[in-house]
């Protein structure tokens, strides 16, 4: 945790917040902090700063905040991943957020197991929870656009070719091209597969609706880690 | 798992593999695999292609190889990467053996809480278990030369010097400078610091050992997001 996120129900005055639960537990077990210091505080959705320690024990954290600036800009980018293994979907969600994504998208396709929509790690409250990790990793505070495309086709044809508008959309596929291209028209629209690669009909569908193939080199990595390189590389 | 790696004593004969155990139930749970299907597989250390099943059921796979192809190419990059939790540890050697990094460095520093180096994720075996996963996932063959530096400063001051040599070093520091530049003389020597960060100390050791500062940008990234980001902007 780089950076202590506040919920708007924490703030007990504008400049003073109170809070308990895991953020106290991470704050007194591995900050170890005390009275008088100061810790990187941010409020979901606002600004960041400087939060001193006017309490701490085993009740509560309170705190006096000087939120003197705005969180980093997000990226001008739009996810669109084949929803992953339910033990993968909150790396990916933390992961994603962290590195900035406005917005993504858990995509259904042929070869995502059904079972797998059905998992607690899609309640909104879970994914929310994963993706403040990532916030609090990274130093941000506000949230990316996050939804559920339980339905492949519908997504893909009424509602992709206006994500990708005037920018740049790009589906991660193997041994389809060359390789990524260092810059291109923001903001960027990158589709990724489920493990086993999207089948012939839904490669075709994304094409359709303005997605470039983008070949991301002769090794196959994982979901995270593929976009992490590619927002790497891209951004 | 997108290649089956075979070891040299799964070899029965130069064309015939026999196996059983993880990779076994791997083949019958998850591929579904059955009599006369052909499986990526690679041999460890040596060539890839395809293997034809000529039996599966509880006790064995045994297959007919037909290796025709050399693995693709290691990316010339050493990464020294700050010894990560012992729960992060085996999910840093995985992504960085997926991404086709030629060296892992396991290095102490301030930040490293010093009972790491007691986890039994260090012992060779499971090390190497790591980075045969990320073989098995990337599609590879060639274990990358991974090694625990457990003392700092002789390894910066008596080895990185030359590993940078006459490629490029690169130390990654919050606030360092500008952003990461694109290309760069290869090979490259990235150094990945605790999730603290490197203690000035440190940091001047590494830039005295010809390592250049790289910022990664406002957002602070787990060290095996921010690993796969770089890599994927730098090759």
């Amino acid at each position: 945790m780089n950076l202590l996120l506040l919920l708007p129900e924490d703030l007990v005055a504008p400049d003073r917040a109170c809070l308990a639960g895991r953020r106290l537990d991470h704050v007194r077990t591995v900050h170890r902090a005390e009275v008088g210091d100061d810790l990187a505080v941010g409020l979901l959705g606002g600004r960041m700063g400087r939060g001193r320690v006017l309490r701490l024990d085993g009740d509560a954290l309170e705190l006096a905040l000087d939120l003197d600036r705005d969180p980093p800009p997000k990226i001008p980018l739009t996810l669109v991943i084949a929803l992953p293994r339910p033990k993968v979907v909150n790396r990916v969600v933390a992961a994603a957020t962290s590195l900035g994504a406005a917005r993504i998208v858990l995509i259904n396709a042929w070869k995502v197991e059904k079972a797998y929509w059905g998992s607690p790690r899609l309640a909104p409250d879970s994914l929310r929870h994963q993706a403040i990790l990532g916030l609090e990793q990274a130093g941000d505070t506000v949230l990316p656009d996050l939804r559920l495309a339980r339905l492949f086709r519908p997504f893909v044809e009424q509602e992709l070719p206006a994500l990708v508008g005037e920018g740049t959309g790009l589906v991660a596929h193997p041994r389809s091209g060359g390789p990524a291209p260092r810059t291109m028209p923001v903001p960027i629209t990158l589709a990724i597969g489920p493990e086993g690669g999207w089948i012939d009909a839904e490669f075709d569908s994304l094409l359709r609706a303005g997605m470039r193939p983008l070949d991301l080199g002769p090794r196959i990595l994982r979901t995270e880690t593929a976009l992490a390189a590619l927002v790497g590389r891209l951004f």
